[in-house]
């Protein structure tokens, strides 16, 4: 993840797909699933499914893009799931794209924007940042909290991320550094926003009796669920409640027959800090208000209580938007199958992934355990 | 179909919605899928699958957007039917809308070359009409094939869609009105195009147990296949013939255990009449480059040997593109159904639609029966 100016969307998903074939290594594949937001506009390009499969080489099979905004990725995996569930596919490819640097920035602020109502909010002249700060205003005013309590969550990405080769930073950050950044939109500064920025991420999904012919460390998709919510913020009677994560965990914890206790390791949608600390209330790790506190008393860093975005998240890893549902994915797995490196959580068996689109309104949980 | 310019996108497809779950009879959904191409490009609004979830009040579910440029709509039934397939869904809303008219014609014509690649065919000039012109030329001079009979197939087609009340065209045309009409791109004119336009439809998919208890004549999908090609019109060995399309039906003849002479009624893709053509010959009803004689000879009419796109088709009915696929199952259904009115053909058992997305680079094909 990073500002690739030397390739183009197509190099980049061909060369993520081709990397997840290699890792697996299998030359066959029944369905190719492409999570993306914004190609249109940022490539001029629509068709990804199909455009994937012809720059592997690989025809003849179902090949579609999957769009929800910022669960673009997520949902691709969920429909990629269905795919194998269906008995339809047996080795599904599932790719998540976004180059958003082939664009200048309000051109791709803009686009972000198209996750929420164009007719009720976009044109009202508020940006996405803009209605993120809304919220952090009002859970700031609502629950006391500081910014220096919201800032930690972004210091732990940063302090997560400099381990992960795939991240975009690798430079630690303060407290002191996220408070003196730009504000983007009050109280929202800089350091609490995850990156515009280019990458692409691939998993390999396959019947698990299959997938134990391949490795001797499967990881199993134990639930995967996705929930709507009001699609636009103003709509909604709590902005500090995100009702489509409740929803979507609350079924997959009873598709897994697990509670949310039992969850080990944890990536979460911090497209903003306070996204990220909202998502931990609604996930039912801590109560409501309580989450701020939670992270900065550092029960979320790799040997607290609740190690959560433990190879950078959206914040560090960066969020090339269509590739981020799939990439919090393949960090689980790198967790699940004891391949964290520095990063690693001690006996983590099982992962939580939970990714968002638009203010809340589309939420993706997909939980994986080790077999 | 038509051109609503008192409608926005959220009208089109909340209104087909409605019209289908009330058509059914059901207040319950387990998932929506949304087939559109560009409402990036269109409305300036991504994320229409919690768009649509919110507009219906129906919230809590997955609610995905598929796109493959033409082939949305079919690609999105596709996705339905794995839906349920999976087990994961009962009662799927698959709707596909397209509202093309809210930018000027030019923009577009450029949102339709985004389904080929942006980078070798979009970025030289030609246009999506161009590609085609391309093929049309080619077919008519190897083939010895004269503009009059690949007219036919237009003036079937809107021979069909005057008794279709959803139809955009409900005007008689001539083969000579065709000849005459303006030259879009040499040899291709104006009424051998479908149109532009703005569109939805929506279909329920259920299992078939379940859907006997809402209707006396269920229609069951006996196969759903989708298959891909080389993206882009130059990089084909042969580019009068669509491999995808010939893929897609091989697979889907045998999942449905049938023959290709078994099939009583079809709706093929015709964005341009030689489109149809070329697929009724790689569909295998007849020898490649006699399918124009073979529309020529009045054997796609109703009381043909193969009714076509009985009920007007894109050029009759018109090509709201993310609508389209939807729509060709809709009018199998009302065929299989023996609810199709004055285009009624007589026992009519199994349907076949082709959606096809790009120039030709991928191909849906559903197969339908009466149970």
């Amino acid at each position: 993840v990073g500002e690739q100016w030397d390739k183009s969307l197509k190099d980049l998903f061909t060369e993520s797909s081709i990397k997840a074939l290699d890792d697996v290594g299998i030359d066959k594949i029944d369905a190719i699933y492409v999570g993306n937001m914004s190609s249109d506009i940022f490539q001029g390009q629509a068709n990804l499914g199909a455009l994937l499969s012809d720059c592997l080489g690989v025809y003849g099979i179902p090949a579609v893009r999957v769009e929800a905004a910022c669960a673009s990725g997520g949902l691709a995996v969920h429909e990629g799931l269905k795919a194998v569930a269906s008995g339809l596919s047996d080795f599904v490819l599932v790719t998540g794209v976004e180059k958003m640097t082939d664009v200048q920035t309000p051109e791709a602020t803009s686009a972000l924007m198209m996750g929420e109502d164009q007719e009720y909010a976009a044109f009202s002249g508020i940006s996405f940042v803009g209605l993120h700060a809304l919220i952090e205003r009002l859970y700031m005013d609502k629950f006391k909290v500081n910014p220096e309590h919201i800032a930690t969550f972004a210091v732990n990405a940063h302090k997560n991320s400099v381990n992960n080769p795939y991240a975009q930073f690798h430079n630690l950050i303060s407290v002191e550094d996220v408070l003196k950044s730009p504000m983007i939109a009050d109280p929202m500064r800089l350091l609490e926003c995850s990156s515009i920025c280019d990458g692409a991420a691939s998993i390999i999904l396959c019947p698990l009796d299959i997938a134990k012919k391949f490795t001797d460390t499967p990881i199993e998709i134990k639930a995967s669920t996705v929930a709507t919510d009001k699609l636009s913020l103003p709509e909604r009677e709590d902005i500090l409640t995100f009702s489509a994560t409740r929803v979507a965990v609350e079924n997959a914890l009873k598709i897994a027959h697990i509670n949310i206790q039992d969850v080990d390791v944890i990536e979460v949608h911090d497209a903003f800090s306070i996204v990220g600390i909202i998502s931990l209330e609604d996930l039912g790790f801590v109560k409501k208000g309580e989450g701020a506190n939670f992270v900065s008393d550092g029960q979320i860093e790799i040997d607290g209580k609740l190690p959560t975005n433990t190879l950078g998240g959206l914040k560090g890893r960066g969020h090339p938007i269509g590739a981020t549902g799939v990439y919090q994915i393949i960090d689980l797995v790198r967790q699940l199958m004891g391949e964290a490196g520095k990063s690693q959580v001690k006996n983590a068996e099982i992962g939580l992934a939970q990714n968002i689109g638009g203010t809340g309104a589309t939420a993706v949980i997909n939980i994986l355990a080790r077999v």
